[in-house]
């Protein structure tokens, strides 16, 4: 094995043609720490961002692309004893997933149930961590809601269907176009409303008894946050996970206290590890058992070689893929 | 005793002079509810609002004024078996306080601890149910965290001081004035903050070695609402319980995503019976020992015979007061 491997930065900011694959030196495991081989990574929204310019690593984190990976546990740094060498693990990382190696702390990481592909593991910590800690710690969804997930093909989006459909909720989603309404509700979508043609407000209203869902997963913002409050249930949730169109806008706040709301906002990437090693723990006893029955499996979009990746990102940016796009970097097809 | 009762109504919108003490019949206890002797009966900001034609009562309830009392039970309704007559009680009631008698659902009670007055408690339910739903249950404040409340000299702002402390957190207040400063820190808030001659940003930063409250109690709305999301702690909460201001504004919704930040609101008066005795089983749970060892008492600010409700209320709308104006009903001064 050689010290060096293939990992993908950017050469500036822009489109899929600012990423190369280049040479670097393979990490070295640090206090707490795996090393993984990466079998598989996926690729995810803020990728783009960052690809943009619009989403720096946080500080002491590489420039290495890429936030969740999957693969097998080949070193143990000091004081790392909670896997063994060859262990099949995922893991969230906040830098670094588009490569042959990887290291990340162990209470990062989380075993890959029998029956899971690498393909599938490697696409499942960064939505499955958002998804869980915004949606069902935050937001509090339980079973017998109903949730209107905006966005119900795109990576989150999928992840939301098949977790909240799993733990016995009723699920809304909103989609662009008829294809991607007939897309989410093939993937397990209870109703599906095409932004572009119908009003999401009423929609989700009528198909709630007038009562509106109790949870609502927003990554627009803009003018989806007043129609958010407009549309969420009495002692409903929202949950803010992203901004596509502006954070900034005109509101009206007077129904957080008529309807007595809750508004919840987080990113995942900028959290301690000691919290995403908590969300881990979490996902371990409420997903994993899922995962393991077969249940709730991501939706796999596509894969691509690593040295493919300009072709992964330029798939993202069509929106034209439902579910996960995810890169590979075993010759094996992981 | 006679079938009939003195209570107070409005005979239009305005100020305290449209409140009249009329001649009215007493209650009578239906299904599941007690019938009171009123001893006591607090003040209330959402009074003021109910007289100045704002804050009509919910369906189903009556028009007397009043949100909480203290008295003795008198007689139990079918099915109601909590108390005996005799006892001592205080309670939360959606209208109906400002009179001899008052019938309210017995889950919606709670027993007076020994060594509470019936002055302090006609004083408590309003006020201690709000805080305990609004900061600790919703917005979770733990010991060891730091609360800033607007409005440290109200009842609500009386209250979070005195629950908070009592429960081991810091406390950092906005008053309108030196004295009423002075009066907070009397109380026992920490560190109180002038809003006309500071910047309650600034100051609430500079006392927390920059990292703001991890809580924020508001009821003042309009511009604080952006500053509030300014100041607060990451992995902050907002609890918000009425807007002075308007609850509308241009608002930049970003740090809600960058902070982890939850937002909540909430009125006590529109929820259902069976959330406000879920409510009071959490208070009995929690805040009447502390009331029983003589700790977080409500601060009295004056009593008036209910004869002479409209100099309570001209008491209220002078802003004077620090801590609760009440109301009572009994020539024994209860």
């Amino acid at each position: 094995m050689s010290d060096m491997m293939q990992a993908v930065i950017a050469s500036g900011a822009g489109g899929p043609d600012v990423l190369d694959v280049i040479q670097t030196e393979r990490p070295t495991p640090g206090n707490g720490q795996i090393l993984i081989r990466v079998h598989a990574a996926g690729v995810n929204r803020p990728d783009v961002m960052q690809r943009e310019g619009n989403y720096p690593p946080p500080p002491g984190a590489s420039d290495i692309f890429g936030l969740e990976l999957a693969g097998t546990v080949e070193a143990l740094g000091a004081g790392a004893s909670r896997f063994a060498k060859g262990d099949r693990v995922m893991a969230l990382v906040p830098s670094g997933a588009y490569a042959e190696w990887a290291v990340v702390h162990e209470t990062n990481a989380l075993p890959v149930p029998d029956g899971v592909s690498m393909i599938e593991a490697g696409a499942i910590p960064e939505t499955y961590f958002t998804v869980w800690s915004n949606v069902f710690q935050r937001a509090g969804l339980t079973a017998g809601e109903t949730i209107l997930i905006h966005g119900g093909t795109s990576g989150i989006g999928t992840t939301t269907i098949l977790l909240a459909k799993a733990l016995g909720c009723r699920v809304l989603v909103t989609c662009g176009s008829d294809d991607k309404c007939a897309a989410a509700l093939k993937n397990g979508a209870d109703v599906a409303i095409n932004y572009k043609t119908a009003d999401f407000v009423a929609e989700a209203k009528k198909a709630t008894d007038g009562n509106g869902p109790e949870v609502i997963l927003d990554m627009v913002g803009g003018d989806y946050m007043q129609r958010n409050i407009e549309a969420v249930a009495i002692d409903g949730r929202i949950a803010q996970i992203a901004f596509q169109k502006p954070p900034k806008a005109e509101l009206n706040m007077l129904q957080l206290l008529t309807k007595r709301l809750t508004w919840t906002g987080s990113t995942l990437r900028a959290r301690p590890v000691e919290m995403k090693a908590a969300l881990a723990r979490a996902l371990e006893e409420n997903v994993l058992p899922l995962l393991a029955k077969g249940a709730a499996h991501p939706v796999i979009d596509s894969t691509y070689p690593l040295a493919n990746v300009r072709e992964a990102h330029a798939r993202m940016d069509s929106g034209q893929h439902v579910g996960k796009i995810v890169l590979t970097m075993m010759d094996d097809g992981a």
